[in-house]
């Protein structure tokens, strides 16, 4: 990272903390996260954290003692305005607000944490998972796509059907029988900025404020933040090396939603089986609850045959199918869609339509050049090839210089794998982290998924990292795997 | 409109109706609107809107009597089920489902009547306000600027920036100080899927159910829908020649928001002139309310002069800038931005990230080279050229076909103007409204703007029309109002 990525990082750092004793999130007396859990869960280096640390503890606002955690000072609330604060204060000429004058939602959004990604040095190997390599963009169509549909700019332009544009959802729904057995009528399809919109108003139109909604544990958190955002009461249920653990689903009386990743559960990689779908529907039916079907990569398959989707086994309409072109095209296009039961078209018809009015045209119509003219089709081939590969390269290298000492899961399909330290707890993430980072190899803990209230075992479960390889070439990925290694040899298990 | 639309129309009113009467919106017994005004109000001909009544009354779903309204019939819930009802049971394998399987804001979104817009026939002449013609879009910068973007494609397809990406940003402030004298830190800005989305992001931060807002009446629905899909309480404010009339809002004594179109009133056109800036910014500063400044069409001024923005006069830190490039460049394109107040930045920035992530990449990469290399500003005078020329020829084709039977407002800027009618009340805006249609020219009621609690008094307010000509060309505008004179001419003062 370059010096000056650095020096804004711990500044941001320093903002964040002070506005967090500021807001009272940290209250005085409290005990903060240590230099090395924050560094690890944050992406800095120790070194950072360090010292934002110490220079909070020169301004007054925290205590630091050597061999203990460092706690919030006595005296530090009063005083603690932050300098975005003094800022805010100064443009807003003075005027103090209380924080009422947001709405319930928006001071739930408030309260959020969400983790800022943390910049990559160009030199660093960076086991992320999430973004896609610009070079496996299929630049050539896509231009040519947006050519074409540009210059058919039609005569008038008027906000277009909510729902998306007509021609994408019917390559979208011939696309969708083909390659996913799944159909659907083109009425029932509603293009999204992304899955992540359609998480949003799935929340919004079916969660009111204390609803409970069955979530995965270890799962998605975006997914679980915008309905928290929304009030829903989250009930986190176990999955297993066969996803979600249907057999604990007796235990829900009641729910509004299910929020479930069945083709390839998120993060563990499971796929459900057919006898836990039948399972979720029935409780789902039996409840008069909505499922949530989220098919995030499913194009990428390797060793296991496409299974039919929750919602082609859906028989009472309670299954919305949510699915998206980030893991196949980019995320930066925000493009996604839902497959609706046909009840719930009007009312998400009109939501979208109050929300954004409908995505921008000219991404749907060259999206749905792409699906006709067979090149989307083509550029997923050869990208689950590259993908498969890239795979297979982790998969070996972590065979070989890890060997025993770890247990790969989620290896037939999808963009990640999870793999568990045998010798580790959970709690040593963090330091596993580091060490890593310290040899030029960014790792991400699998704690971060679970739900809040299923991560006190931490002592006593597994340490676990989510390895993403998209932007990885092979000797990428066998020299990261090798530096891994070689940090862990360091480490040594003896030490903990 | 060709043979398939109007079908298809009708079947979508018939349907329509039966929901509403299944729905219990329209209970037994009630008076169903009248033939002409549904026709005008849904831009249907009347003669559609007779046969569909017909058809829902031998199905039995109404009873019609000649003289009289025709109304529910009072046998007609049981069963009625339309069409959709029937499709939707037979998917959903036949399982019925409570209304309470939405959430609150779902329900509010379900029950809010959207008028969905009416296709044009080729030759009908449409005085529609909204969409831009395909012909005033610059094609030839816009592909030049796509292709850029496109071609420095990053090595990582991330997700970006909630609020946006950074060299928009920087283009963006750099504009708006240029064009708009609006200063403020490139951290201020949010870019969004055009203004609809500031709106509903503002709702769902800002407004709790029940809480009070200021709403301009006449105003904008879209705002105000979404406002109250939020649970806002809607506090109508009549507008003048002047705009918001300020010295009725000492009659608020509590309101949480307060939305206003200080530039360009809409529909009326009016300016804010700066005393009541002024005292509605005391007001809101006293009341700690928020304001939502939307800068819609600021780019049309033609014989105003610019003015300082609400957003420049605001000490207080209260005011919320929203503005678009619908109506520049395209409405499709989904592009708008806010000018936030610093404390607000990071909910906004979570609220978005929550929501859609960010706009997509490519689009905003391609405008912010636009906005850098001249072309854009170079774009805005060619446009504002022309749609001050066909604003010219409105004015000037009824002056000299309508004369003194008419007073025109609000032709001091934007895309649209109201044109009053003294000789009919505002009741009779239906009839007036179908006897152009069947002369081939499309007119808007401007009565659809009014707060509903605000329209009680239709039959003596004037007749008014609101007249977008951003579609037409100078010959075509001239020729509309010349069939509109015509179709007043047949009707005659004498028979209202």
């Amino acid at each position: 990272m370059d010096e000056n990525g650095q020096r804004g990082s711990s500044r941001a750092l320093y903002d964040e903390i002070r506005a967090r004793i500021a807001d009272g999130t940290y209250r005085p007396g409290a005990a903060l996260p240590s230099t090395r859990a924050l560094a690890a869960e944050r992406g800095f280096s120790r070194t950072t954290v360090s010292l934002v640390y110490e220079q909070l503890a020169s301004d007054g606002f925290i205590e630091t003692r050597a061999g203990a955690p460092s706690r919030v000072a006595a005296g530090a609330v009063p005083d603690a305005r932050t300098d975005r604060d003094a800022q805010i204060s100064a443009e807003d000429g003075g005027a103090h607000r209380h924080a009422g004058r947001l709405s319930v939602i928006g001071t739930r959004v408030a309260a959020l944490a969400l983790h800022e990604p943390v910049p990559t040095a160009a030199d660093e190997i960076d086991f992320v998972y999430g973004p896609l390599a610009g070079r496996d963009f299929p630049i050539l169509p896509w231009l040519k796509a947006l050519r074409a549909v540009e210059r058919q700019r039609s005569a008038r332009l008027a906000y277009e059907d909510p729902r998306g544009n007509l021609d994408l959802r019917k390559a979208l729904q011939t696309h969708l029988s083909q390659s996913r057995g799944l159909s659907c009528s083109v009425d029932q399809l509603l293009i999204v900025n992304g899955s992540q919109q359609a998480l949003d108003l799935c929340a919004r139109l079916l969660i009111s404020p204390g609803d409970p909604v069955v979530a995965e544990n270890l799962g998605y958190q975006m997914a679980h933040h915008v309905f928290e955002t929304y009030g829903a009461k989250l009930l986190p249920i176990d999955v297993d090396s066969h996803g979600l653990r249907t057999d604990l689903l007796a235990q829900v009386p009641r729910a509004q939603m299910a929020y479930v990743t069945p083709t390839h559960q998120f993060p563990l990689g499971s796929f459900l089986p057919i006898g836990r779908r039948r399972a979720l529907l029935a409780w789902a039916a039996e409840r008069d609850a909505w499922i949530i079907e989220d098919d995030y990569d499913s194009e990428y398959r390797y060793s296991v045959r496409p299974e039919p989707t929750l919602r082609s086994l859906d028989s009472s309409g309670c299954v919305i199918h949510v699915g998206t072109f980030s893991k196949t095209l980019s995320p930066q296009l925000r493009l996604g869609y839902m497959v609706l039961p046909p009840r719930l078209v009007d009312v998400f018809s009109a939501a979208k339509r109050l929300t954004d009015r409908h995505v921008t045209t000219g991404s749907q119509r060259a999206l749905a050049v792409l699906l006709e003219d067979g090149s989307y089709d083509r550029h997923v081939r050869r990208i689950r090839r590259l993908q498969h590969a890239r795979q297979a390269a982790l998969v070996q290298a972590i065979t070989s210089h890890l060997g025993e000492r770890v247990e790969i899961q989620g290896a037939a399909s999808g963009l990640h794998l999870v793999v568990w330290f045998r010798e580790f707890a959970a709690e040593k993430e963090p330091i596993l982290i580091e060490s890593a980072r310290q040899k030029g190899v960014r790792l991400y803990p699998v704690s971060q998924f679970f739900h809040p209230a299923g991560r006190a075992d931490a002592s006593i479960r597994p340490a676990g990292l989510v390895m993403g390889y998209a932007l990885l070439e092979r000797d990428q990925i066998e020299e990261g795997v090798r530096r891994l290694a070689a940090a862990l040899r360091e480490l040594g298990s003896d030490r903990f």
